[in-house]
């Protein structure tokens, strides 16, 4: 079985997930879309997230795609349903595996969620992890700036740690013992919110979590060649640059699409 | 003469520019379009710029306007010329009026421009200000971290004063006695900035600039009852609240459209 796997997200952030699926499975035919025109999603309304995951979806399929993951946390969050009901192809959010993986490591029934005010205002982290077990208590919190700090290689600056410091201080002071990365550009930000946070909570990461689920969906793929293909809506200026950051390895050619198009 | 003026940004920093101009002509009926779906338009490439200032232009003509007002400065910057040369309306952008108010005021030949990625890799500002005089020397300098900061109201924390500190120490160190706030947002962060650059150096508002210069075409104005209507391409969570801080009074109406049909 050779099956291609269709990823996309509201940017290049979704990178992050391809990174663990190549890791995983190195031979596997993956193409991405990046909606680079049209970035961030996360503070944007619910009808125009689904508006626009709706073509990112109708995109990867023209291109043949047989499963897709919805690397982005803000669609996963608000409109995974209304894909699942809309195509008939596999889709796969990135909220259900970060969860399971969170209900299976909380000791102590509290778990902080952060992510972009679209994915927090949602409430489907809380509303998933709650189905799971109704007995662990979820605390929340949106952190508008972290994707704008990540996207800027703002990491390593005492302003960027006194930001994580100030966003993380209410979920630390509810004791949670572990902590749910929910937005791909977070894993940037990692080696900041692991001094805040300390080395004792567990941080999820919704991307690997994913990778991790999908062994079993993937593990007889019989492809001999890797073969990433990396479409985006626009080419950003440091598109490049970034790339390299969140797939862990330089980006040599990306194709260029009109993402309207695909209505 | 009453003259409808269209007023278009990549998203609300724009009503900066609408505030300025209600101040001054009170009666002015004006229509604004906010790309609210597609914000921001400043770490874009310059073609998927080029194409959404050329739909907003499209969407503002359909709407009956006589003269129109790119108050984005990114899209000032990158380009006016092509929508000048484009459409037989006047169109006027922010750059012009900034900088003649920069070269008249400065004393001792030294600018500072401050402005996202797109405006400052254009070079727009310092063209323009060496096409006025030769003998100015420019210093321009990204803030890709001023945009955010400001949507989310991070204004008075310790960690903004750290970014606009760093973000401007180079400006700073060379001297300059004027700097232009080359975006639509920063007038949001001028208590910071002021903090920083000391009382003495000239901040030049590139909103009320282009206020400044549309007098004489709109001193004949002879409307009678003010009329802002705001058309925005998405209600995303936090507008009511941003408009209030921008415009300075609360907008209790905005209408929808969908920008990607205006072509």
């Amino acid at each position: 079985m050779k099956r291609t796997i269709g990823v996309f997200d509201s940017g290049i952030g979704g990178l992050t997930v391809v990174k663990e699926l190549v890791r995983r499975f190195p031979n596997l035919p993956i193409i991405y879309f990046g909606d680079t025109a049209r970035v961030p999603y996360g503070s944007k309304s619910k009808e125009i997230i689904t508006k626009y995951a709706i073509q990112d979806t109708i995109f990867l399929l023209s291109k043949g795609v047989e499963f897709i993951v919805a690397a982005c946390n803000t669609v996963s969050s608000v409109c995974l349903d209304k894909l699942k009901a809309t195509f008939k192809v596999p889709i796969i959010g990135v909220i259900g595996p970060a969860c399971r993986k969170a209900v299976s490591v909380s000791k102590n029934n509290r778990v902080g969620i952060i992510g972009t005010v679209a994915t927090i205002k949602s409430r489907a982290y809380e509303k998933t992890i709650k189905s799971l077990n109704n007995g662990i208590r979820v605390f929340s919190r949106a952190c508008p700036l972290f994707v704008p700090l990540a996207e800027e290689g703002y990491i390593e600056k005492d302003a960027t740690h006194t930001i994580v410091s100030e966003y993380l201080t209410p979920i630390l002071r509810a004791r949670v013992d572990t902590v749910v990365l929910g937005c791909t550009h977070y894993p940037l930000l990692k080696p900041v919110i692991r001094k805040i946070i300390g080395s004792e909570v567990k941080l999820i990461d919704s991307g690997s979590c994913v990778a991790e689920e999908l062994e079993s969906v993937l593990k007889n793929s019989k492809s001999k060649s890797a073969n990433l293909e990396i479409f985006l809506s626009d080419l950003s200026p440091n598109f490049i640059h970034l790339s390299k950051k969140f797939l862990g390895k330089r980006v040599n050619r990306v194709k260029m699409i009109e993402i309207e198009r695909y209505v």
